[in-house]
């Protein structure tokens, strides 16, 4: 009998190539760790279905994937020998068998992300692995008004790096939002899918206009011209990124479930 | 001329063997990569004092390192050099030139320990290599009467590795603190100096006390006996460990300067 598991997963990307290789089969990924520690228990290499497909040194604290079992293994047992083979660097915070019909992808109706800004002279040794240090002000209410103009449903194409031949780049980013404490920036990003490095693209963005680069109305026309080229493919580093949550709940009525891609 | 200089500096220990080589110099120190790039800057090695000779694995945040310097360097350009080499796994948050009467490790009048626990079930990507995961829960009121009955001035040979020979293990612990966020445990030591892995010896006996294995009477005994004999030499693991602050001011009268290793 072909059972569903769905489990939630932590990672300090710094050491992987990404959730899944693209090219070279080589390459560290997360994905390509807990595959071969699953067929390990489980004697084959179940489908991984993932809620977000994170980029190279990307972070999660709580990414989402669901999988097929057959046989009578727990979703705990499998927990168990998960976080005894990759822990602390890959760690399996819960797990639970659930019903066939559940996707960590396809049911997801909405993604968090925070990106961490340290902008202190010199970096931390405590936080490098999971900031982008990036020293000198930054001019907190600019940045915000950023966000605001972001926010919303927007076709996000200046933002979006592969958006894939005919497929969509309407997102609709729920909220975008600026915090400072100290030295350190957190940007938060919720929508109900994101494109191919929309969050680093967007952060870029905002980082532009908080350090006077770009003006509010310069940042409203690139997001207007829906075009890549608009937004000079500008990107925040991998590292200061992490996935925060994924959300499964009621789908506002008539929104389509969208790619988790960003 | 000769002039001495102070510095600042934090790192992250899980790389390193220690502050210094004890017996292999082929292995990577924080005084040997630091060593070897002032030697590139100033064509020769200085000698370097330091305040707090960490242990493998063991963090600074604040540790102080002086030297002399012969001709015209400044302290900021020093600085510079080395965090463009080092950043961010060892960092020089400040430096100055001070008095050549100037110690780093004989000048200092206090240094600050802080050890981190975390009790969750399972352990956290983002905070692992700066904490002991030690999974299942401790008895905070327990843990704080271990810290109160462990400070004051005592003769710590119980809790202390190498003391050396006719070296006073006497020291006065002048505070012992235990606070809880969630899962996540902190202990505060400040001491005028400490013995050889002084500090991951009290949080052992400390956490044996908060786990129900030891009474605050049987601490009191061991504390009393001043010998590593009666703690079984158990340690915390170096992970948790990190130097937070030196403090340099004035001493309370008739305390002589004493060794800052711990």
């Amino acid at each position: 009998m072909t059972r569903t598991i769905r489990m939630t997963v932590a990672y300090d990307g710094t050491g992987f190539h990404g959730w899944a290789a693209q090219r070279d089969p080589q390459l560290r990924t997360v994905a390509g760790v807990l595959h071969d520690h699953l067929e390990r228990i489980l004697g084959d290499r179940p489908r991984l279905t993932v809620a977000g497909r994170t980029d190279a040194g990307v972070h999660a604290r709580g990414n989402v994937i669901s999988f097929p079992v057959q046989g009578r293994v727990t979703a705990v047992r499998l927990a168990r020998a998960l976080n005894a083979a990759l822990a602390p660097e890959v760690v399996v915070r819960d797990a639970a068998e659930v019903a066939s019909t559940f996707s960590a992808r396809f049911s997801a109706t909405a993604r968090e992300y925070a990106y961490r800004i340290d902008t202190a002279p010199v970096p931390d040794p405590f936080t490098a692995r999971f900031v982008w240090h990036r020293p000198g002000d930054l001019h907190l209410p600019s940045m915000r008004a950023a966000a605001r103009t972001l926010a919303g449903e927007h076709d996000f194409a200046s933002f979006c790096r592969h958006p894939g031949a005919g497929r969509s780049t309407v997102r609709r980013l729920e909220r975008a939002t600026v915090r400072r404490d100290g030295d350190l920036f957190a940007l938060g990003f919720r929508a109900d899918a994101f494109l191919h490095q929309m969050v680093r693209s967007l952060v870029a963005a905002i980082v532009g206009v908080g350090r006077g680069a770009a003006t509010i109305d310069e940042l409203a026309r690139i997001l207007a011209a829906a075009d890549r080229h608009a937004s000079k493919g500008r990107l925040a580093p991998p590292r200061g990124l992490t996935l925060e949550r994924v959300v499964y709940g009621r789908r506002p009525e008539g929104r389509p479930a969208t790619s988790g891609r960003r």
